[in-house]
């Protein structure tokens, strides 16, 4: 039998659920997305690997271009690829960091080739999300024309697909443009206690 | 022909990476990790979930409870119950949002059930990875006991079982408490323009 607690709960919560409904009731827009993750705490690329399972748990076509990772060899690639190729195309344009690869010309290279694979994935209508995973580095570092990227974005985006742009530091002309922008904010982080990257976490 | 420029930044970058190296050779532990995904901005359980493909994708056994969601259809489930079943064990035990039960001695029992199926699953050392999505909004209405959560991740999770805690308001006690800590901050999100939830992104 309900106690009269549980029945000022239940009065409380209809009358959120009435609001909250109504509030839902004025969001029937859908678009595609411009997507952002930066900021220094986990989670950037991982949730948009999270946003690309969903859509192919819902069959939407869609793909992932990686622009720093590329010469290791990671968990999403490994599942996407072998898995799932019919509906998400994965191309690794990177080189590694660059730090790594010591070669700013290789580097820019790489970028390039990565946004032009981006521009044909993105101007093509039966792609409905596309991932560019730590991209915001390439437009960091002058990799990327940032004017170029933006301009491409903005008049060139398929009207329903999604794109999601990962990676720290964020042009802020990029933040601006975008309609959903994530900031992830490291609070702790198990490197400081000399836990190194682990498979399933990092990888 | 490298250019002087390239050179310089070859040299820097060298320079970069030995730094870099010396710091990563210390290292190298591992550990199971308790890490918590929280604060307002999108991603918490998105960058869950592609965790959890990580796993999958290294063949590591990982499970999955959901502590809100449970009774309406999300792209994880369907994917993650209809193609990794044999790695990654699926159980949706919340019966949607407290304003949408309208009774919080139904939403109570739900929540303890996710709890004790956690508890089994942290136990259980063939799991590399338990991700625990939404508790945060359980242990928040004191739905479960914060004390008993906090007690049991000290004391009987496998060393090498990764815990992940995902939700808004996580308690400071359980941040204290985690290794790993991202807080999701909401930069711009695309309600306010009367955009509706949309699959792939949302769910």
């Amino acid at each position: 039998m309900p106690t009269e607690d549980n029945l000022r709960h239940a009065e409380k919560m209809a009358r959120i659920k009435a609001a909250r409904d109504r509030m839902m009731a004025g969001k029937q827009g859908e678009k595609g997305l411009i997507i952002v993750h930066t900021g220094k705490g986990k989670g950037k690329s991982s949730s948009g690997f999270g946003m690309i399972l969903r859509c192919i748990a819902h069959e939407m076509p869609c793909a992932v271009v990686q622009f720093i990772k590329g010469s290791w060899d990671t968990g999403e690639r490994r599942l996407l690829t072998g898995h799932f190729g019919d509906l998400c195309q994965f191309y690794a344009m990177g080189e590694g960091f660059t730090w790594e690869t010591q070669d700013r010309e290789r580097d820019i290279a790489a970028a390039r080739a990565g946004w032009e694979k981006a521009k044909e994935l993105i101007r093509d209508p039966r792609i409905r999300m596309v991932l560019l995973d730590e991209i915001n580095i390439a437009l960091r570092y002058d990799y990327l024309d940032l004017d170029e990227v933006l301009v491409f974005l903005r008049s060139e985006k398929q009207p329903m697909t999604h794109v999601v742009l990962t990676g720290r530091n964020a042009r802020p002309e990029l933040i601006e443009l975008a309609d959903l922008v994530t900031e992830m904010e490291q609070v702790k982080h198990p490197f400081r206690d000399g836990i190194k990257a682990q498979p399933g976490v990092e990888f």
